[in-house]
């Protein structure tokens, strides 16, 4: 399981305010604290910034891998050329995912070869030309129209994250249920790869944190092989640590007795003296 | 989704205890505490009562529905004599669920006409009569020779509930995705229900109520009907309720938003004033 630390992303007030006053240690801080509680991409995501997306995001990864040189990162903009700029100044010996491809020719056509070109790896919504997709079977079909592009332009399909796009529970009570149900649908296309944002989810509910562990929970059961979270969130991050016991996906449940030892399950530390 | 408490039962030695010294006001307190819980069924459980199982389940059924005249029960005994013992004294206005049948002829035999007799429903084990089952397809064929057993015995399939038999994670790590897929199957072999006595997932690690709650979610995801459980744990309960809200089971989220209000999802309640 791929967990992508979601933090660093300007719609977030307090991350455009680092942003706007050049505050690299707590750019920084954000990233490390993420990675130690167990993200292995840190996302990035400048968008929201005042007109100089370029220009903030790459200072961002800048400040990041000069922390961190071995820092995995994920670029999320809509914004191809913000995504060439994160690139180009990705230094790191770290891996790269791009956020996001769409089934738009356009969009494809941009920045397909920017990851052939930079090695990236790459998240593909399954967000269609005639917009979001209902159902189960409408999402794994959208994923295999992107699939079929991704592979005409000889890109790895081992490369590619498909992330079936999760909505509020709140207002559309059955789509937890059809975004379930296309993940097994989808790694079934190909030697593919599921991912999600999880939050969106749980829009509107009260005790955010209890949705989002709880559809995590079942979103793993379902084979969702990577997840962008706020991984300082101990709830969520407990799930995942239970999950992967439950699954076999833990072997003999070592890291969740690490865990448990270490005070990372909403319980105290356990002294060993 | 059903949910029948279990924390009346002779394993625990409070319970033994308050069995032996005919505690009326503490067996009662346990009953109605669960139910308040939202357990829908309460479990009975006097099998490791000294000796005195018969007369033990009479005076705890007579204690419960003296007390809660509409409770609904679940016998569990391993004696048919204690069920049907059990089942004579039940006089309350709710129902009844015999706990348990496996494919074993000789239980079946004696058991069946007991539950059509009085009205009951029926828990089945997949357990077959080489022992338990590895694999979900063998927990579902076990389900299907007792299915048919059951039907040549007249007893309605809607009112039987199969229970696949949940094995610890921490000795044997691919049970909890056998048992889990085993649910779909089973649910396929008929108009029957799925069960399950959920605390067995965790034995033998450390902070068990989260290893509960996120198989909770997982079990009812892939649609199972009823558990058996503690409802004054409250993680559980808060997953449970999470978990109904995901998949489109409370419309609205109604039920949710009210536990939230109510502080019965580990928060404090809310005032409204």
């Amino acid at each position: 399981m791929l967990i992508i630390g979601e933090r660093i992303n300007s719609t977030r007030k307090g991350i455009r305010e680092m942003i706007a006053a050049r505050d690299a240690g707590a750019i920084l801080n954000e990233a490390v604290s993420q990675a130690r509680a167990g993200a292995q991409f840190i996302d990035v995501n400048c968008a929201v910034t005042s007109g100089e997306e370029l220009r903030d995001i790459e200072w961002v990864i800048g400040v990041i891998q000069n922390g961190m040189p071995g820092v995995s990162i994920c670029i999320d903009s809509p914004d191809h050329l913000a995504i060439e700029r994160a690139l180009s100044a990705y230094k790191g010996t770290g891996s790269v995912i791009i956020n996001s491809i769409t089934a738009e020719e356009s969009r494809c056509s941009k920045i397909l070869p920017l990851a052939s070109k930079y090695g990236a790896k790459l998240i593909a919504l399954t967000m269609g030309e005639s917009g979001m997709p209902d159902t189960a079977v409408e999402r794994a079909a959208i994923a295999k129209t992107i699939l079929g592009r991704v592979k005409a332009a000889g890109f790895p399909e081992e490369a590619l994250y498909f992330d079936p796009l999760v909505r509020p529970v709140s207002t559309e009570p059955g789509q937890a249920k059809e975004f379930l149900d296309s993940i097994p649908l989808i790694r079934a296309i190909g030697n593919v790869k599921t991912i999600c944002g999880l939050s969106n989810i749980s829009f509107g509910l009260p005790n955010r944190s209890l949705i989002n562990a709880s559809f995590l929970a079942m979103a793993i059961e379902r084979g969702l092989d990577a997840a962008i979270v706020d991984p300082l969130d101990s709830r969520l991050m407990s799930s995942l640590s239970a999950s992967r016991a439950l699954l076999g996906l833990d072997e003999y449940c070592g890291d969740y007795i690490r865990a448990f030892r270490e005070g990372r399950l909403g319980n105290k530390p356990i002294e060993i003296g």
